[in-house]
């Protein structure tokens, strides 16, 4: 097929028909990244924008669902960059989704993009130096802090945003303290906070967040989104968010 | 009765025959000080300090299940302390429980007493401008920073604490991020956060978490406590916390 490589695969979003092209063997989008698009909210005419988008799952699952104006993704990798422009081409997004190559490390290029209404991001979860890692695996840099640490990517969200505009996050619930303490140090105040559990006998394995510029201090907690239900299958929420409803 | 007042209760918490004298009035314990006493880790022969112990409730609990050395419970309000005090001599506990009339803001006081293996916090919740309080009310002083703010209290906490040892509280989880913030300000390290919630399809609305001084950072969380169980009962655990198992 033309738009795809060997190595590559064309998955079906389920989202009025968008496809995102990904590797077979690299880090492919999974649960983080659908419930994050799902927490973000994003409304008709914003300007988004998306870190460490990889594939660009995020804005292709945002332009699906939603009426946002426009959303930019960066990415570190250009590999990715590239598949994700090809994404972009096969879902004849091109006046709504953009990918920029560059790293968010780089103030200069923040400083010179556009103000967003709403910045989300899936960032590497792992710190650098917890567990044997190799700088050059495309999936090191997706999972650690190999390219960009915690605080580096609040300090973009910071500059990326708009006054009081707000940022969504997907982590994990161990970094919750580094989390909450880098946000307040960059002035991104934490507002809701939902966390998500394998089902209602287990410890939440996955944070979502949204925190608001230079916002007023109140943190707000939502019910627990669950997995799975106790029969072990995808619970209600699970499957709505999925589009599997009536399933 | 001998050791009660007209205004008074003795309540029978069901642990080994321990009482507790209460006003019928002010604030009485509830489910916070149970959950804070069955979170904390107290092992035999610890000496452990309480801070805004109020009636005492938590070192009567913890004297009641654990082996505990001693317990220490600090106190500002006067009256609090001579209500506790009988409480102690009713309970004929002289040897193991003990309480101090002071504030926890007078840091010599804290300094000059005997560093402890654990350190347990019930403290006010409400930000001291938070809704209109009077600054003379019992209530207003156990349930708004009238005499202390959270600040202070991680202050007494890190004072009284020996090296690496622990302190457990209990607050409000819309207070996470000042409490993980002012703990990494002052060297306690979040460690293990439990959340509770009426229910498994509600917001948590308290949060228990275990702080150590100088420790590593790693916080654990730990499955979600709840309340009630999906038939509107109590869950099986709070009824195991409440000693009523098979009820």
């Amino acid at each position: 097929m033309y738009f795809l490589k060997e190595d590559e695969t064309l998955d079906d979003l389920q989202l009025n028909g968008i496809h995102v092209i990904q590797k077979k063997e690299a880090f492919r989008f999974g649960v983080d990244a659908v419930l994050l698009a799902n927490f973000a909210k994003v409304k008709k005419g914003m300007k988004a924008v998306d870190l460490c988008t990889g594939t660009g799952i995020i804005p292709f699952i945002l332009a699906g669902k939603t009426e946002v104006k426009s959303i930019t993704g960066l990415e570190i990798q250009d590999e990715m960059v590239e598949m994700a422009n090809r994404s972009v081409e096969y879902n004849k997004l091109e006046d709504r989704v953009s990918f920029i190559n560059g790293d968010l490390k780089n103030l200069e290029l923040l400083k010179s993009m556009e103000k967003a209404d709403v910045v989300t991001v899936n960032p590497p979860y792992k710190l650098q130096n917890s567990g044997i890692i190799n700088p050059s695996d495309k999936n090191a840099i997706a999972r650690h802090e190999v390219c960009c640490t915690l605080e580096d990517v609040i300090i973009a969200c910071r500059i990326l945003l708009k006054d009081n505009a707000r940022m969504f996050m997907v982590h994990r619930p161990e970094r919750l303290a580094d989390i909450l303490c880098l946000m307040r140090k960059h002035k991104i105040e934490p507002k809701v906070i939902r966390m998500v559990h394998p089902n209602t006998k287990k410890a939440p394995n996955i944070v979502l967040i949204e925190g608001q510029r230079d916002g007023g201090k109140f943190l707000k907690w939502e019910a627990p989104l669950y997995v799975y239900n106790d029969q072990g299958g995808y619970s209600d929420e699970i499957n709505k968010i999925y589009g599997r409803e009536g399933v």
